[in-house]
């Protein structure tokens, strides 16, 4: 199997089970607990959140966990009123301003960028701004330092979805006027079910969850101990990892020389972007439908996602894609591959080999005329 | 080591971790993905709201996942506008509430029993009703029956804590009219950070986490697969455990049997209530603090709970005791001891007999007069 499909979710690196099974079997203490044993728990919660603040480039006060970056951005973005949101975010920051209601809706350009004009002219009025550094779909990277600039320049606050950043290209938020960021440890091999919410400190800001005195009376419930050591072990792993992305760089070369040596001419979407993850690859084929691209990939062992993963249970056209002014029917042809840091050339190869005999396959399927390929599961 | 702060979590049991290993492993897709693998680990999720569905006595669609019970209450509760509550529930009840701003308090008698009378009098004019159906300090279980019979006909909407009784005992929800009601799996060996949510169907409740389509839309945020198989598998070791409650008071009989055949006579708190979980030992010494006593106990290996673990960083005495009417005198003697259902009579042997020589120690210093009796950490 070639998964390609780490946008969705990433395999747990074996450092960090590791790391959780203590605490999945006799650490399981509950830290708020008096005794030497829950301290020791605690000890290692506060050695996570370190570990967390020093990938993100801010201290560990800063640091609140949580389940995952859908609590943290609907946390983080509560009790913003108007709140400006390029056109392309997640569905967990679309979804949690209610859409239209509080949400002022920022354009990109066709090629998957935030509008800096549209966005510095959209600020006033609002009392919050929040975007992903890097986009889920297109894997496009904002120029975050000059959007937060604005719009701290114009008085709102800022809240970064970091779910694709994280542990993909170095962060130092501290650098940048940024109040709010939200991240998730499964994007970045860590385990599912966890993540956190970045604070700066002396920012106004009211927990979502109420109750026992955890994290600091910020995030109340019983700690997921183990997941937030995996997190931590995840964090630290990613950090050395993500300071050189000249290798993946040279993999999407690699596979894009292949296809292109077969007589295959991706168009990548959001291509001319300034910055884009090496990782991440939205590209179509004219002429080759993603689902039937996508199904035969799936025969053949090679997993990917056409349109996001975590909505491709809903059938609409990807609102990013959308967004861009790319049409119905191109959106219909383009497919997500993401690989991770553990991928080789080998991998590379031979999915770029299955790749090309899929695609051959549904053109001479379609050059036969026998009517339009269909797929059947 | 003695663990007997089952309140405040439980050791994982080994086949829940086993059931978690292979989704920390080879099964790590995102199950919203389209592709089998997803699928697969889809359809295991839907196993473990059964699981889950059967412990509770209700349909596997009214079970939502959550981050744990905080989480699940904190959403149960939110649109409450009046929320008729005792003064004896968990601050994730309490906090969430606001306190007094939401909250109409009831009282509850000397042996931490919702005083019925009262909780019938103050239904008028609220419009929803939380109750714990097994208090996390003492053990104390409610006629949970009854007054959420009350609660509906007044026409207030009930949510049941179920935090310590999930698991320990027989519940059937649809036999009650109960609209919501909250769990963690931690506390019946099952993993930390995950819970559920029970809305009974055809209620009226708007989700607190929005984004992504998962849990039907109810509770957005990638799953966290590995601790929900957990939970689910932990529900159906539990559901066969709680049937049979004669061992776990025998063990409870065997304990104060023991310490009463050494002379000492403790004092349960809540001890004269109708209905008392067998595993939940609330007792004092009069004359012994419960700050030296878990000491000496923590040092000889026995580990157990001055006050409720979850707040053991609060210095203040248990609310839940004062609002029994215990003075602050008799509250700082009471210690929380808590079995779980793999206690041993060899274990509460072998408890019995340091809790007694520490005891003995304590009356020891005491009694040569050299002051009071402080044990530093």
């Amino acid at each position: 199997m070639i998964y390609w499909d780490n946008n969705a979710t990433t395999p747990l690196a074996p450092e960090v089970l590791e790391s959780m099974l203590p605490y999945l079997r006799e650490q399981y203490f509950n830290p708020s607990a008096a005794y030497a044993e829950a301290k020791a728990v605690r000890r290692a919660l506060g050695a996570a959140r370190e570990q967390v603040a020093a990938l993100l480039g801010v201290e560990p006060d800063e640091i609140i966990f949580t389940s995952g970056a859908t609590e943290a951005t609907n946390s983080a973005l509560r009790a913003a009123q108007r709140c400006l949101c390029p056109a392309i975010e997640h569905p967990a920051t679309l979804r949690s301003l209610g859409a239209e209601s509080r949400a002022v809706i920022a354009p990109v350009t066709p090629e998957g960028e935030i509008d800096a004009e549209a966005w510095a002219r959209l600020l006033p009025g609002c009392d919050a701004a929040s975007l992903a550094w890097v986009n889920h779909e297109t894997g496009v990277i904002q120029a975050v330092g000059s959007l937060a600039r604005a719009a701290a320049q114009a008085g709102v606050r800022v809240h970064v979805d970091l779910v694709q950043a994280a542990g993909k290209i170095p962060l130092a938020l501290h650098e940048h006027p940024i109040s709010f960021a939200s991240l998730s440890a499964h994007k970045f091999h860590g385990p599912k079910g966890v993540g956190a919410l970045y604070v700066r400190r002396g920012t106004p800001w009211k927990p979502l969850l109420l109750g026992g005195g955890q994290e600091d009376y910020r995030r109340a419930g019983t700690e997921n101990v183990a997941g937030i050591i995996g997190m931590g072990r995840a964090a630290e792993l990613a950090r050395d990892a993500c300071r050189d992305r000249s290798a993946l760089e040279a993999l999407r070369t690699r596979f894009l020389t292949t296809l292109r040596a077969a007589g295959i001419e991706p168009v990548l979407n959001g291509g001319g972007a300034s910055a884009r993850l090496p990782q991440v690859l939205n590209l179509r084929i004219p002429g080759i439908s993603a689902e039937s691209l996508s199904l035969l990939l799936e025969a053949q062992g090679v997993l990917c996602a056409a349109g996001s993963a975590c909505t491709s249970a809903e059938p609409e056209p990807s609102h990013v894609l959308r967004a861009m002014g790319i049409p119905d029917a191109a959106i219909r042809e383009s497919l997500r591959l993401s690989f991770n840091r553990y991928s080789s050339a080998e991998e590379i190869d031979r999915g770029a080999d299955i790749f090309i005999r899929c695609i051959r396959k549904i053109r001479s399927v379609q050059s036969s005329r026998t009517g339009p390929v269909t797929v059947y599961r």
